[in-house]
This record gives structure tokens, sequence and C-alpha cells, in this order.
């Protein structure tokens, strides 16, 4: 690529798009052009990048000729009919959606895990992998390299705004209809109060817990638990790897929070695994029973490491961990890991 | 005990307690008397309880004279005091708090699993598990029965109101402060917003998941989690059982959801589970992934039983099965657990 490579922001005005317009204003600037779409409905609209005003182009063949590397932030669909069409121009794509995912010749990549996998790419498209994977798997990798993952069992608890734009808006919406009052003590009082204002979730998310994310996959499992199943194995290059995850929907604006249950070949300490959680790049330790310090979403929201804390071995099995790790699935979920690839794709 | 027997109600001005006296009311009439107790802050106090207004009492040796069975539902110091005191005096004490749950002299009851233990009491004292451990142990007890059951993976989404009126108090207080505005999207943003009305609670809890409960146990376990394994293993008479349990806080009212990974001895079928939990006494299946049916905390909050859905065998261990739990902390997982108890040792 002569020059500065061209960059296109497909998704730009989404709830992934605004964070990595943000984060382009504050990495390094090793772009030249950057060139925001999205659908038709926004073209025209004008957002901030780099300190400056730039107008949303409508996605389209047309708009997306010269691009060098594309990030896609969009929907599964669109990528699926879109990214093929800039990948045959030549455009580099980076994905952040299922679409790509599960494909053989796409790549899955995170940076602080598998970055030399970004090379080899015959179909001209990087998937990142979906938040929850995103949210467990630097620190469980750093752990991994010293003591040989055997098994993993998680519960995802997933913010709303991993819904995207109109995932946060159900949530404040809900909030203003729940609080003051005196619901969440009767049967289905929530539930009256939310009505239909439940968005895209499957029911009323303020003052609950929704035990579904994704859509309905084999055996009751829904798409979301196979996911973590499936992008961990691969971003791991641990095709047999036994995971069982749970995917619920907690009353978190932004922030995924996990607690993981780690089984490994060797034997764990705590003090070790401490050393390797201190020093692994993308991931903050954060961990003093004694003093209260362990992360939580509110926290950590808005930064872009995945933060570990409530790290103790199982007292029936010295091979086994527990972790609570948080990051924000907007940032280290989705636009900052699909960054750190392109950035890493461009020679940044 | 000729005629009615008398029922101290201890804690009556509680979370716990409100609940039990709205219990009263309902279930078969077996009492005599009905004395209610609280600190001497509430005395004078009048409460309803069988539709009649009824006034609290100090908690006192003299108070507690004369009663056939006493319900404690008081901090865990209160009732480490005062159960001895009231048993010596020839009062039968069915303990909600963690006072006596691991103590070999005094049986650990749910009436669905282990009914006969609460006859053996050499110290005059029947404890009543937590609440966690409540919302689970009826379902896993059943599958148990079946499959054996070899390991519990377990992450506890609990509600505010588990930490008491102060709980349900703190939560309300705090949504109230980040309701309607852009809080949750900043690092702290939300902990600034809530300042020090965090209440009994180590952090925010309104728009956040707080991985901590209960006091530090050993090796960076909280008591909660290791009450878990502790009582799980001591309803089941497991003593081996391995149990790793992950304990956090989440912004609801009431109402416990527990995430279970269960491995068991023999292989097992989703449909079997299905017609074991069907049919389980304090067991409602409410799962059918197809039409979205599931349970949530908000849904059974209020309910007595627990709730079950999303059951799916493991894609890697026929042995392995998942769960999703709910039950209503204030009632299975405290009232309603104490009061069977104590109508099964009456007879009633
Ligand atoms: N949210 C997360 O935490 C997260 C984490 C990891 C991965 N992801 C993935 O990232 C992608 C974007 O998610 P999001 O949360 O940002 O969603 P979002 O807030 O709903 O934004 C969707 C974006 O896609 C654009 N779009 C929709 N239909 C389009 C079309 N037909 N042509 C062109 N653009 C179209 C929208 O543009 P308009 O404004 O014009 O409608 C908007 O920019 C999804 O694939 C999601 O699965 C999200
Ligand atoms: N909340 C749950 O979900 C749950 C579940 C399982 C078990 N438990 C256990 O149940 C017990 C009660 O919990 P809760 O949630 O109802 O707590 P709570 O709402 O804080 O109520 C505490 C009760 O204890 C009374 N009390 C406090 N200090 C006392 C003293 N010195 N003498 C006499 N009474 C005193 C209070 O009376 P005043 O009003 O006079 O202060 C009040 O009635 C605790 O041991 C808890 O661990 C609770």
């Amino acid at each position: 690529m002569g020059g500065k490579p061209t960059l296109a922001v497909v998704g730009a005005t989404g709830a992934v798009g605004a964070v990595l317009l943000r984060m382009l204003t504050h990495h390094a600037d090793v772009w030249g052009e950057i060139r925001l779409l999205a659908s038709s409905r926004s073209a025209g609209r004008k957002l901030a990048v780099r300190e400056e005003e730039s107008e949303v182009l409508a996605l389209s063949e047309e708009n997306l000729t010269g691009v060098d590397l594309a990030l896609f932030l969009v929907p599964e669909d669109v990528a699926a009919r879109w990214a093929p069409i800039a990948a045959a121009k030549g455009t580099v794509v980076v994905d952040t959606s299922t679409a790509f995912r599960a494909d053989p010749d796409v790549p899955l990549v995170v940076p602080e895990i598998n970055p030399h996998a970004v090379r080899i790419r015959p179909r001209g498209i990087v998937a990142s992998p979906g938040c929850s994977t995103l949210a467990l798997i630097v620190a469980v990798g750093a752990l991994h390299a010293e003591f040989g993952l055997a098994e993993l069992v998680v519960t995802a608890q997933q913010a709303a705004s991993g819904a995207g734009r109109a995932g946060t808006a159900a949530l404040r919406e809900q909030l203003a209809l729940v609080t003051g009052g005196e619901l969440g003590t009767q049967p289905g009082d929530v539930r009256r109060a939310v009505g239909d204002h439940t968005g895209p979730f499957p029911g009323p998310v303020a003052l609950n817990v929704l035990p579904w994310s994704g859509l309905l996959a084999a055996d009751g499992w829904s798409s979301e638990e196979l996911a973590v199943r499936e992008e961990t194995r691969k971003v791991l290059d641990l095709p047999g790897l036994p995971v069982a995850a749970t995917c619920v929907r907690v009353p978190v604006v932004a922030g995924h929070a996990v607690s993981v249950h780690a089984r490994f070949e060797r034997p764990v300490t705590v003090g070790r695994a401490h050393e390797i959680l201190a020093t692994s790049p993308g991931v903050v330790l954060y961990d003093d029973p004694a003093t209260g310090d362990f992360p939580t979403p509110a926290d950590v929201v808005g930064t872009d490491p995945a933060w570990v804390g409530r790290v103790r071995r199982s007292m029936d099995d010295e091979r086994a961990l527990e972790l609570f790790v948080c990051a924000d699935n907007l940032r280290k979920g989705a636009a900052l890991n699909a960054l750190q690839i392109a950035e890493s794709i461009i020679g940044a």
C-alpha cells in the first residue's frame, strides 16, 4: 500500500462505530482517508473523526471503491452480503459480525493470542470474535500458554449494549419505567411495567436477568453460547476443548462480566496465575479480596483491557481456577480488537 | 405439644420476616399464639399477621418463654447468641442465619430433599441453608437422585434483597441516582453518581455486577461461595462433592438466578431431566427455547418454587447438564424453607 492506506468504517453510526471513531482520534494516525459508511438512512449525517466532521455515505459498490481496508461493524446479514463485494475489489475486510467467524477460510484473530493468523486470509476477510469470547480469551489464553487448558465452564453476564444502540436504548427506557416505585417484588410486575418496550431482548432486562442472548441454535443452546465454544476453540487452536457457556443479559449499559471456571492439564497456583495475568498484554490484574479490589463492569467500561479479579484455585481440584473477568464489549469486545487487527495488517 | 403450638417469629420486622408474616396468613392455620419479636428498636410497632394487628416485642429471655417453636430470621451474631438461649428453654429453633449451618450437631434441612434430618437435633436447633443453595438444591437434588451428582460449577446472580431490607433500599436509592442520564459508559461514572449510597454492598449494584457477596473467607473465596459448597454437600450428604461457586450481586430486587453446570456419574438426557424436573415437588419446569420460555427473577419473584429452564446437555460430555434456576430468595431462599421445616416439626 503506497502512501497512507484508505480506511472505510462500515457501520460508523452504530454502537461499535461510535466507539471506533473515538479510538481513531486517539490511536496513532496511520490512515490516509477515513471513509464513513452506513445504511442509506444515515447518508448525509456528519460524524466527528480525528477532530474533523466527516459526512456519512451510503454503503454501495461505488463508495467501497479505492478502499485498502474496511472495518465492518454492521449486522450479520449486511456483512455476509457486502464483505465479499469489498474483498473482490481487493479491500482487506475486518469483520466484527458473526457472518464469517466459523468459516475455515477466514482467520479469527485476537492479536494478543494468535497475531500470526491474520496473514493467511484466502477470502480477503479476517473475523473478530464475539464480545463474550473477547472478554475472557486474553486472560484465559495467557493461562493456557502456561498450564494447558483442558476445560472451560463460563457464565457471561452481557451488557445491554451488546445488542447495539437498540439494546442501550431499551435498557434506558425500561429503567425509567421501573425506577422509583416498588416494582420487582410481585411475579411479572416488572414485565407489565416494561410492556412492549423490550427492544431487542426477549423480555425485560431492567431489574432482571434474562438467560438468553442470540438465536436458538441446536438442542436448547443459544447461538451466543455455541459461539463462545467455537470461537474459543478456533482462536486457541484447541479444536477438541470442552466448553460449556451460559450467556445471560443483565441491566448494565456496557461492560461484559464473565465468571470463568478453567480446568488445566497441569496444577495451578493463584500466585503463579497472578504473575502471568499481571504481565500479559491486554490484561489488568485487579485482585485483592482483602481490600475489596475486583473488577466490575461499571468501573472498567470505557477502558481497553480485560480486567481480571477473584482468582481462586478450586478447593477440590489443584488444576482448576476460577476467575472473574470484565471488559468493555464495545472496546476489546468489538471496536478495539477490530482496530488492532487492522493496524497489524497494515503493519502499523 | 398439647393444643396448638406457640410460634415466635424472631426478626419479624426484617425482609424475610415480612414475607414470613404474609405466608403465615396464607398457609394452613396450625399455630396457637404467634409472637412477633425483633430488636428493642422495633418494640411497640404493629404488624399484620393472620389478618390481625400484632405488637412487636423486644427479643428477651422473658419474651422467649412459653414458645414451642421459634423461627430465627435475624443476623448471624444475634442468632448465635439467642438461639441457644431459646433452645435451653425447650423451644425448637429453626434458624435461617449462617450461625449453625456448618455445626455437625445441627441438621441442615431442605424438606424436599432430606426431611428426615429434622428429627435428630441434639442442640434443639435446625438450620435452613442460604438463599443461593436453596435456589439450586431442590432441582439439583432431584437430578442427583436419578443420575448421581459428581461435580457442580455454579454462578449465583444474587438479588439485592439477599442483603435484607438495607439491600433493597440501597438498590432503589442507587437506581434513582443513575436512571435518566447517560451513565454507564465512562469508567467509574456510576460509582461517582452512587457515591456513598452503597448500602450493604462493596460498590454500586445499580447498572453493575458486583462479584462479591458475604465476607472474605479462605484463599480469595467469599463466605457465600464456600457456603454454597458446604451446604450443598451437607444437605445432599455428599461430603466429597466438588463444588465451585461464584456469587455475584446484580441489580434485581428479589429473585436469585443461578447458572448451574452439573456433572453426573451416569449419562443424562435432556428428555429424562425434563421428566424428573417436571414431577419434582418444589420445582417448576419452564423450558421451551422455541417459544422463549425460561425463568427470570422478575417473573418468579413472589412465587414459592424453584423455576428451572435452559436445560442443555453438554456438547462435550454426555454426563453433564446446564440449567438456569430462579427462586425468590426471600421465599424458598429463606421464609418458606424455614416455615416448611417448622410445619414438618410440629407434624402439620
Ligand atoms: N455491540 C457489541 O458489543 C458488539 C460486540 C462484538 C461484535 N458486535 C458486532 O458488531 C456489529 C455492529 O454492532 P453494533 O452493536 O454497533 O450494532 P448497531 O448499534 O445496531 O449498529 C449497526 C450499524 O450497522 C449499520 N447498518 C445496518 N444496516 C445496514 C445496511 N443495510 N447497510 C449499511 N449499514 C447498515 C447501521 O447504520 P444505520 O445507522 O444507517 O442504521 C449502524 O451503523 C454487529 O455485527 C455485531 O454483532 C457488536
Ligand atoms: N434476605 C435473604 O434473602 C435471606 C435468605 C436466606 C437467609 N437469610 C438470613 O435471614 C436472616 C434475616 O435476614 P433479612 O434479610 O430479613 O435481614 P434484615 O432485613 O436486615 O432484617 C433483620 C431482622 O433482624 C432483626 N434484628 C437485628 N438485630 C437484632 C437484635 N439485636 N435483636 C433482635 N432482632 C434483631 C431486625 O429487627 P429490627 O427491625 O428491630 O432491626 C430485623 O427484624 C439473616 O440471618 C440472613 O442471613 C436472608
